[in-house]
Order: structure tokens, then C-alpha cells, then sequence
């Protein structure tokens, strides 16, 4: 089938209907069909998104990230089987831009939410695989926007915590949740720069049994140093939580405190804005992406540019001087 | 006098030498040349910077930051006079996106620094006026090359913490110190998210007197803090200390902090690789901002842009169809 066929077959309307009908197989295809790079794909995938986009927006999104060995599947399986059980239709999609379309890893990460899996309101899908973090987080983004359209109203969205992910990840949620493992005084994990005063909420896994003692006074720490960090909102000060995801405690205070984030950060309309804030941050960061591949690709400055950069890690340029001969090469022609 | 005329009568060579020598009125002269925005001394000022980039690099780069009424020229002058009297020659510069050539705020800032403004072995720069953070960076980082051929070994970059501002010094520094207030319990101040990790030391000032209690209480919080994030270097785990600048107390230990801060981070050639990724991505940023420009200034963009702006905002676009649409935009003609 050629391209050109492709899309004009493409029956965009009968495709979101589909979609709205709550059909997952209709889910997973449009999920498919955005994540192909192929440019006739791309063409229906664009048609798609903003043909559903009226439909778009009614759930919460919220952001699990969590280092390995943390119990993020035990968590999401308990936290999503909580959420089914009130009545709540849940989808679980992952950041991994180190991902690949390999059975291991996915297959392993599925037989962990061994239930959550089966679940009639349940929607799981692994990370698209590999290419950039930039790449990743568009197209979810748009499985995001799919899964609410198909009338999922609770969107988790997790990152194994690798490179720029979890802020990436922040980017695109209302909430953003920091799942950590019980550790004290030396052995309190270093957490990776800028990730914790990401979090709206921070919660301790696996406190329970012997390690008890140990999350509660990590726990402590914890709401000492959010105390010393400036709040994003004035209506949310971050909290932090126990739970223990293997024998389910603490998962309905968890929601609990979600509801609560949800209610504060109502007042002045801040969630709104936050979406529309992230919207439009979104479309510049497509934008700056695009700029600096047309500018990377632009034969006057790919060859010039490794010649320059040289020179300015050995101090032979000024990197102004550097930048300004790239772009008049950029600009010319 | 043309721009055509300027350019021809300005003495590269000659203007270098006099910088060289350390004649500090010289180094004020270039110092407002590359500050100044008409094209024609842009092009001296470039040509200036690259005959004296050989000559930079032969310091130490200090940021330092801290809110309003946590004592910053006090400090400045005791930590400026404590190092000429050691034998350095120090420059202090400043970043402060919000300023403007009026005689109050500048005046007022020197006054306050009264001996070091009359020591032959400090150089004090107000921040160039006004114009967007990217500018005002720019030149100051020029301007610390020029401080540095002129034969300073210590700079002292400060910005007043507004912005982005912190984030902006502490990507062209080799060590960024956090100047703080003391504060406990409830009074503790929010510290504006992602500058505590930027920290490699952390100096808690007036810790004199009335306050001395309160300021050892926050210096064991923030070295809590400390240990829960991850630190930049392996080499290098950010120290937190207690200063009185106006009794001239702990000054010396600082200073043996930061020496300290520079062997420990000279293994591995640690610094001198920063540098190097300082340049590059100074490099980059300065693309960035002219891509963007050019972006923007483009006829066909500027139409479309506030339109599709508002389109997403309200949730009628999707951000890549809107980037997409501009790009190709940007592109044509």
C-alpha cells in the first residue's frame, strides 16, 4: 500500500469514533499509528489528534517516578487496582527513552502488575521504543491525549528516572509524584538533581515490617527538606507519605491527599493554567527542537560546526564569535 | 564620527596591550564597549575579545548569590579586602537583569562597599543596564575575560537572585556559593527552587551575636538538605559554613573552603573540563537565542504566531500541529 494511499484511506472521522467508543484495541492502534515515524503515519496521527481533541482533557495525570528496586510495578498494580475499584477507568503509559522493542524488560515489567493487566479498566502500554526523550515525550503526550478521548480518567504517567525524564515527565501531569525506597543517614540515596522539588508528593515505599523504623525517619528528613524549598504554589505545600504497596496500606491516603492537591490547586483556576501553561510550552519546545535540526542539518553548518566547536573548547574562538558565523551560514541560502 | 570611521580607527592591538598592562581605565573602556549595543562596537568589541582570549582563563570564578538583606556587600567587602590583602587582585561584577543606569541602587551598592571601592587591587563593575538575562550574561562573561587578560586572578560574579538569574551564574563560574540569612523552624526561607542544588558551598552569614544560635540550627538543616541530593562531582560534596562578613569571622575558613573545593575538583581535570562545557554551551545558547530571534522577526511567523498561540491555549490546536504549521512558515522564503 503506498503512501499516498494510506492516506487517503485513512478514515480519520470512523477512527475517532472508534477511540470515543471506549474500543481498546481501537486505543492501542491509535497509540500505534502516532508512535510510527513514517511521514504518512505522522499525517494521520496529526488528523487524529485534532479531530479528538474537543475530547481531550477530562481526567488527572498524574507522574510516578521512582529509582529501580523502589517497587514502582507492585505500586502501580496496587495504586491502579485501587482506582479501578472506585470506579475509575485507569491507563498506565511509560517514559523510557532507553527502551527497546525487546520481549525481556516489557514482558517483565507486565508480569509484575500481573492483575492490573487483566483488568477491564485498565489500559497498560510500555514506552515507545527509543530515539530522543524529545521524541518520546510527544508521542506520549499524545497516547495521553488518546487514552482521555477513550475515556480514561486517571492517566499514570511513570519514568524509570534516566536523564532529563523526570522533568520531562513533570511537564506534562498535574501531579508529580517521587516514589522512594526507606533509607536512612548514610545510606539516604542521593536523589538526583532538581527531582525533588519537582514533587508535589513524596512517598515512601515499603514501610513496613523491618523496614518501618527506618521510612519514618526518612520520612522526617524528607518534609525537612521540602520545608526548606520554595513551594511551586502557594496553595500546595509538597507532603510527604508512607505506604506499603506490597500489603496495600496507606494507597487510599494516598488518593486522599491526590483529591486534596486537586481541590488546592483548583483555587485560582492554577491547574488550568498549569495545562495551558504546559500546551504552550510544549509547541516551543517542538518548535526549538525542529529550529535546531533544520539548523544541524543545513550543509553550510554541518560543516562548519565541528571545525567550531573545537576551537572554542581549546579557546582559539569566542564562543559569541562561533555562534554568530554558524547562523550567518544558517541564514545564507 | 561614522560606524564605518570607528571601525577603521579602532587599535585592536593597541587597546589589548593597554588591557594587558592593567591599566584599570582601560579595562573600564572595553569593559563599556562590549556592553554597548551599536554594531559598530560590536565588531571592535569581538575583534578585542579574540586577540585577548589567550590571555583569559588565569583565575578563579566565583558566584555568588543571595537575597536581598542577607548581607551581600557587606560580605563582598570584608571576603574583596580579606583576598587583595592576601596578595590576589579581584574583580567583582555583578548580574542583575533589572537594573537601571539611575544613581540610586548603584550608587548605594558601592557606598556600601567603601574600602574595596578605593583598593588599587579590586576592579568593581556595576551590572550592565536592562535587556534580557541572555544579554546581560553575555556580557558579563565577556567581561570576566577582559577582568582576567587585565591580570585579575579572583572574580567575584554576584547577582542579586531574581530570575533566572542564579542558574545564569553558576553556568559560567567554577564554584557557586549560596550566601544566606540565618532562619529556623518556621522563618525558614523558602530557597527558590533548584539554587540549593546549584550550591558547592552554602555560607550562612551573621552568624554573630543575638543570631549565633539560629544560624548553627540552619546550618545543620541545610547540611540535611545536602545529603539528600545528589552531588554534582564525585569529587566534591558541598559544604556548609557560618560566616560574620561585618566581624570579619570565618572569612579565612572560606576561602580555604574554596581552595580546597579547587584541588579536590582539579583531579581528574574536573574544572578545566567544565570550562570547557561552560564555552560549548555558552555556544549554544547563543544559538539558541539568535535562532529564536530570527525565528520570531520573521514576517510570515509573526502573523501566524499570536493566532495559533491562542488556538492552543484553548485546547483548538494541538502544540505540534502549531509548531509544524510555523516552522514551515520559517522555512519558506
Amino acid at each position: 500500500m503506498s503512501g499516498k494511499q494510506e492516506i487517503e484511506d485513512f478514515d480519520v472521522v470512523g477512527a475517532a469514533a472508534e477511540l470515543k467508543s471506549g474500543d481498546r484495541r481501537a486505543l492501542a492502534r491509535a497509540i500505534t499509528l502516532i508512535e510510527s515515524v513514517r511521514p504518512s503515519h505522522r499525517e494521520n496521527a496529526q488528523q487524529l489528534i485534532t479531530e479528538i481533541l474537543p475530547d481531550t482533557g477530562n481526567s488527572i495525570r498524574i507522574g510516578i517516578s521512582g529509582t529501580p528496586g523502589v517497587g514502582k510495578s507492585t505500586f502501580i498494580e496496587a495504586f491502579g487496582k485501587f482506582l479501578t475499584g472506585q470506579g475509575h477507568r485507569v491507563a498506565v503509559l511509560t517514559i523510557d527513552p532507553s527502551s527497546k522493542r525487546t520481549g525481556g524488560s516489557i514482558l517483565g515489567d507486565k508480569t509484575r502488575m500481573e492483575e492490573l493487566v487483566r483488568d477491564k479498566n485498565a489500559f497498560i502500554r510500555p514506552s515507545p521504543s527509543g530515539g530522543s526523550l524529545g521524541g518520546v515525550a510527544r508521542r506520549t503526550r499524545e497516547a495521553m491525549l488518546l487514552c482521555e478521548a477513550s475515556g480514561f480518567d486517571v492517566i499514570l504517567v511513570e519514568t524509570v528516572g534516566v536523564g532529563q525524564s523526570e522533568t520531562t515527565v513533570a511537564e506534562m501531569v498535574d501531579v508529580f509524584m517521587l516514589l522512594l525506597a526507606p533509607a536512612g543517614g548514610d545510606e539516604l540515596q542521593g536523589i538526583k538533581r532538581g527531582v525533588m522539588e519537582l514533587a508535589d508528593l513524596i512517598v515512601i515505599n515499603k514501610a513496613d515490617g523491618e523496614l518501618k523504623a527506618t521510612a519514618i525517619r526518612a520520612a522526617a528528613e524528607y518534609k525537612g527538606a521540602v520545608g526548606l524549598m520554595r513551594p511551586k504554589s502557594i496553595n500546595w505545600r509538597p507532603e510527604v507519605l508512607m505506604i506499603s504497596a506490597l500489603k496495600k496500606q496507606g494507597i487510599e491516603d494516598l488518593w486522599a491527599a491526590i483529591e486534596r492537591y486537586r481541590e488546592a490547586r483548583s483555587k485560582d483556576k492554577e491547574l488550568e493554567a498549569q495545562r495551558r501553561d504546559q500546551a504552550i510550552a510544549w509547541m516551543w519546545s517542538e518548535l526549538d527542537d525542529s529550529l535546531l535540526s533544520s539548523f544541524r542539518r543545513h550543509e553550510g553548518v554541518a560543516v562548519l560546526l565541528p571545525e567550531l566547536e573545537l576551537a572554542v573548547k581549546n579557546r582559539k574562538m569566542d564562543p559569541t564569535a562561533a555562534a554568530e558565523q554558524l547562523l550567518k551560514a544558517f541564514l545564507e541560502k
